[in-house]
């Protein structure tokens, strides 16, 4: 039986239990508040004014210790489905208003007006990647650091998620892993507990950045390249860690020696593997775990082929030749397949080949499990999976064969909700590239059909940069202020998997 | 018990009887042979060379006849699903390389290559309209008169093999019609017989189509458009009823006074209805049947929704204002998505909102059970009630509910052929536009991505002109043979709505 609680009715009319909710997200908050601490030192240490990040800080703190207060003595024994959905939704809603708040205090040049520092806190901690700033290098010591900051924490999202929430939960927190780290696929426990699971998954993701930023870094020890500092090595490793794509670097990862691109694509294409199958790889040794999978043959597949198609771009048109070419296309293939969003050359110059490749990898994702966004790999390999069934059905009526995914059959249900997340997200990406040009007539700005698909689909994949004027030496700066909202929305809705937002719209959500 | 057939075997190891499909696919075949006396006529009158349509048309009666010998004394008791796949999926292939011969043996200048003579008889047959022809003014009367019939008889296609093949089925002719007429919705049989149904459908296009041929003329005949002579009269009512988009005019439908544009919108606007509820409404008199469709209400809203959208970027842009702007918009939208594919003014030239709109109803098609292609109006309506269905699944677990249409529970079965000819439309669109631009960069011609995108839309769509170079004042000619030829397998896909082929893909089909 539950207790009661004192000052939220519980289980009020509504079908949610708010008070269980608003707890959770307090939660998460005043962990977020503690993040701020970095960005304030650095501050400290550059003679920047500390004060925008320790109030943003204090903010976010005193912001989650007002929700837990008004949830006081709350026990949580069970969470429903619903309110996971509802927390989910609004972590990632509410997160990037706390992060944008420095920008706008501290009136960074670039960022001061609040819908431009919210899709900078937005980009950061969705792990985008896109940004409204023309001019990066310009920005101020401490906004660089939590820029990079946002991405790694953003990245985090789910475990830091996991830690604080889901141990709390008895009933939805499987589910709720579910649909936010292994997406469609089971869930494997690596621990006894959840807890423990979590853990591990964090340890991963922080050792694995350890090791990227060290080899980085030793790498411009060395003088194998000049320009990665240890602060370059740390923010560009957090950044492919989370595949989120932001550097400090006006110039991307082009600022680098090509020993570093190389390393940067190793990093991105490990991160874009699930992380469960990961853990099982490098820490329990079990190579199988990552050998025997279809996603990861698939993704496999995805990378070499695309890959290919940009090296034959490349090749043909003269743009580059010989080592160079392929490390073009590798790179940027793992990043915009992975949705990552660095670049090591200025792609939008390239030709009709490499266009099309690149929008049809914003589409593709990284695997179920990692950090990156859109659709993701496991989920192409189901509808490949449930089309060739539904077809070979078409040919024999009445015969009913399941789907299988690395020889375990994949319930009805399960294919059913990949069915209907990929058919949210192309309705989504569409609405909002043809509200991106509607609102490019509205406020007069010139917006090809072109580039407002590329930036639809970028910023809904958490893929970052698009093409023309947003595409990776450029900046989203150029759309006014209600896109740049639009945009914000498609990179909320990209991180939550549109499904947890989604049904806040339908009215059986809120009946109980 | 079935008869033993003396030249073929009965039910060979194969899964499919090609006896079967073979005897129906010829007798399509013989009377497609018939339909050459038309331009042959024309020529004869025209002074040029009569043999060209003679030759073919006595080619596709040869053929047709010798696919009726090699299955003489045939009974045809039953007829399979597979069969009848097959028996679409050749019918569709096998008319336009019929319908090209006389393009190539006529040596007509622009069409003399078979590559673009199929493509422009494929374009004819599956009412598509888009033309490799830069300068169709230019072409013989003979060639005119063949490439407007091709529209009008590819409209009729599925009537004229409701009348030569399903009354000969007994099983899966109700299927067959069903695939291929009314899409996705329940069949309602009009008539006592599956060939009385048949009849009566055929009646109401013919009526239709003479009834808007008349008006056009007498708009003509009394002077309120001078262009407007009795065979552009027939010439563009025909390409509307079939909602193919072949204009004898390089200019389309501009050529004419804004009367006879709002005459052929309205055409189009009625051809783009379920034929099976303009029988109910014209012949039985029962307009409940329309006002009362979920399907005719969404249709109403896209057009609408497309018209203001155009009418915005019109107005907004100075292009166009008052009744001009209004009748533009109107028209475009209305042609766009009913697939049709006339033009009133070059669209290439209107801004981003005008070209993301034109794009995005290229996706949308005109209703199930009419001329037009694309995805379809009531396939869209299914999408959104699945999508409203499985969002609150996700928020009740367990609660299961059926979708309706129309207050009638739709099947499961329904449901999932829907989401997979609707997964399968939008990979083959991709792999096609993908496919231009890797040959695009093969043969060294110059292909934004966009363009490809549009090209692709546009030709499984079966709408015609698309945008760049393919705009509704350009032609295909730019696109290497084998572009065109990617393009000529997109318009075939797409009419037979992909199904009937892809199943020739899996094993399953061929095993009995
Ligand atoms: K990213
Ligand atoms: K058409």
């Amino acid at each position: 039986m539950r207790q009661r609680v004192r000052r939220m009715p519980r289980r009020p009319s509504l079908g949610v239990d708010l008070g269980a909710v608003f707890d959770l997200v307090g939660g998460v908050l005043r962990w977020i508040g503690v993040a701020f601490v970095v960005p304030a030192l650095v501050a400290l240490f550059d003679g920047a004014s500390v004060w925008p990040w320790l109030a943003a800080g204090a903010a976010a703190t005193g912001g989650g210790m007002l929700l837990d207060l008004l949830t006081h003595e709350r026990r949580i024994d069970r969470i429903g489905t619903r309110d996971g959905l509802l927390v989910i939704a609004l972590v990632w809603l509410l997160v990037p208003m706390f992060g944008a708040l420095p920008y706008v205090l501290a009136q960074e040049p670039q960022l001061k007006a609040p819908v431009d520092a919210y899709f900078e806190a937005m980009s950061g901690f969705t792990a985008t990647g896109g940004t409204v700033v023309p001019d990066v290098d310009q920005l101020s010591a401490a906004t660089q650091v939590w820029r990079q900051l946002s991405h790694w924490l953003g990245g985090m999202g789910i475990i830091v998620l996991a830690i604080a929430v889901l141990p709390r939960l008895r009933v939805g927190g499987r589910r709720l892993l579910q649909s936010e780290l292994a997406g469609p696929t089971e869930i494997e426990r690596l621990g006894a507990t959840i807890r423990e699971t979590a853990r591990r998954l964090w340890s991963l993701y922080v050792g694995l950045t350890l090791v990227a930023t060290l080899v980085l870094a030793f790498v411009g020890w060395v003088g194998l390249d000049d320009a990665m500092t240890p602060w370059q090595a740390f923010a560009h490793a957090s950044s492919a860690m989370s595949l989120g794509g932001f550097s400090p670097q006006g110039a991307s990862v082009a600022a680098f020696a090509p020993i570093s691109q190389w390393i940067l694509c190793l990093v991105m294409v490990v991160a874009g593997l699930n992380f469960l199958r990961l853990f099982r790889v490098l820490v329990q040794r079990r190579p199988r775990a990552l050998t025997r999978d279809d996603e990861v043959r698939l993704y496999g597949f995805f990378l070499a082929s695309a890959t290919t198609l940009l090296l034959v771009e490349l090749l043909s048109s003269g743009i580059a030749s010989g080592e160079s070419a392929l490390r073009m296309a590798a790179f940027q293939a793992t990043s915009i397949m992975t949705t990552t969003g660095f670049a090591t050359a200025d792609y939008t110059t390239w030709g009709g080949l490499a266009t099309m490749t690149l929008l049809l990898l914003m589409f593709v994702g990284a695997s179920a499990g990692s950090t990156g966004g859109s659709i993701k790999i496991v989920r192409h390999l189901m509808l490949f999976r449930i089309m060739r069934r539904d077809l070979a059905q078409s040919a024999h009526r009445g015969v009913q064969r399941p789907v299988r995914v690395n020889g375990v059959v994949v319930d009805e249900q399960a294919l059913r909700s990949t069915v209907l997340f990929v058919l949210l997200y192309l309705f989504v990406f569409a609405l909002g590239a043809l509200g991106l040009v509607i609102d490019g007539e509205r406020a007069g700005v010139e917006l090809g059909a072109f580039d407002a698909i590329g930036s639809a689909a970028a910023c809904i994949g958490n893929v970052g940069p698009a093409f023309g004027s947003a595409g990776p030496n450029g900046s989203y700066a150029d759309y006014s202020n209600l896109s740049t909202a639009i945009l914000t929305g498609l990179m909320w809705l990209g991180r939550v998997e549109i499904i947890p937002v989604a049904v806040l719209l339908t009215r059986s959500f809120w009946r109980p």
